[in-house]
């Protein structure tokens, strides 16, 4: 085994080209539900992005995550309805015209995009004490949730749209996927070639709710402290 | 207001180079504890990484984080002597050589570090019903942990370290920074420059855990089906 210290080694920062094409994944990734190109993902770039997810940062390196990758039709058509389902029931908590807006809105493309990943958390996976986890138990699904944003800005990059749909029963997918108890289902990923984005994230252009200025986000030394 | 469509453009995948950049980022970033340089970091890099953050995707469009950049010294202070304390009970719950081996690792670099970034989540950000959140509570949380890892890319880009700490009381952070009662804490961030970072994750490197086989963690159409 070499001395720890030989695994520190110099790392520094980008190049300008490289930190733009960083950034240019960052501010151009988008929810994904209506532009997907039906051509089925090669495996090996369907491997880089799953090498990518898998790359993430885990509390106490767990690596809590499975990925559940669903091209069978069959089983998409099913998780689809699971979704139609949820989503009638999501309908009814708005109200007015608010409900007829949300109505009007393609949430997702679970059928249309060839390829749908599953992600889940096994909050077993390296027994019941966990370093970093002791003082805040959700940090396991926040490692998996990490893993989901490092395949989406791979995904950018591949020139491959990735759609998060979150309007589902969890008990629905996993009666559907085999899923066992005691798995945490984070994220349903529609995957598919795309080669037009929206400029802006579609809910913003759709008129459902607009962007926040940065600057109302931002405190300094405590919360509420704006100036500096 | 423009039609629709036309919000819609052209998104081509990236050249070979802008990916490689993407996976670079992907690959080198580290969760650092101990490498960073005492220089503070600019005004204008910190905002190109709260930008970095601010572009994550949310649910509902609801962007519900908010971040409290601490750069006084006696705050940080106070940040690390809650770490202590809960790091000590931490160090507890681990039994016979496991928690020797717990206390020889460094954890955090809260007060090497010259900025504390303590990103929270607003669950009332857009209103009690939201979007995408319908079905899944934990959305709005998620969503906040998106941008962290849009900040823990942009900053490797960009030459900084970051160090997530999450063994804290939840509510010795509130206390410390003002936080309200309804506000969740995501991360707590340390940042500073680095030009030194370890080739494979810190807790790898010092033999707490390894990497898994990414195929071990791969199914197909359903759980558990690990042939194609």
């Amino acid at each position: 085994m070499r001395p720890i210290d030989d695994a520190v080694c110099p790392a520094s920062s980008f190049s300008a080209a490289e930190r733009e094409a960083v950034y240019h994944a960052i501010m151009t990734r988008r929810d994904v539900r209506s532009q997907f190109q039906p051509d089925s993902l090669p495996d090996d770039l369907v491997t880089r992005l799953l090498t990518a997810a898998h790359h993430a940062p885990s509390v106490g390196f767990m690596q809590p995550w499975n990925f559940i990758l669903v091209r069978n039709a069959e089983v998409r058509a099913r998780v689809r309805d699971a979704f139609v389902k949820a989503n009638e029931e999501a309908a009814l908590m708005f109200e007015g015209e608010r409900r007829q807006a949300y109505r009007s809105l393609k949430l997702e493309g679970i059928v249309e995009a060839p390829l749908g990943i599953c992600v889940t958390c096994d909050p077993t996976r390296s027994g019941s004490v966990v370093l970093g986890r002791t003082h805040n138990p959700r940090m396991d699904s926040y490692s998996t949730v990490c893993a989901v944003q490092n395949l989406w800005l791979a995904a950018r990059a591949e020139g491959v749209g990735i759609g998060w749909v979150s309007i589902f029963r969890e008990g629905d997918l996993k009666e559907i996927l085999g899923i066992p108890d005691h798995i945490e289902v984070v994220a349903w990923l529609c995957a598919g070639f795309v080669d037009r984005l929206y400029e802006e994230p579609e809910l913003a252009v759709k008129g459902w709710r607009q962007r926040v200025a940065l600057e109302e986000l931002v405190f300094h030394d405590g919360w509420g402290q704006q100036g500096r």
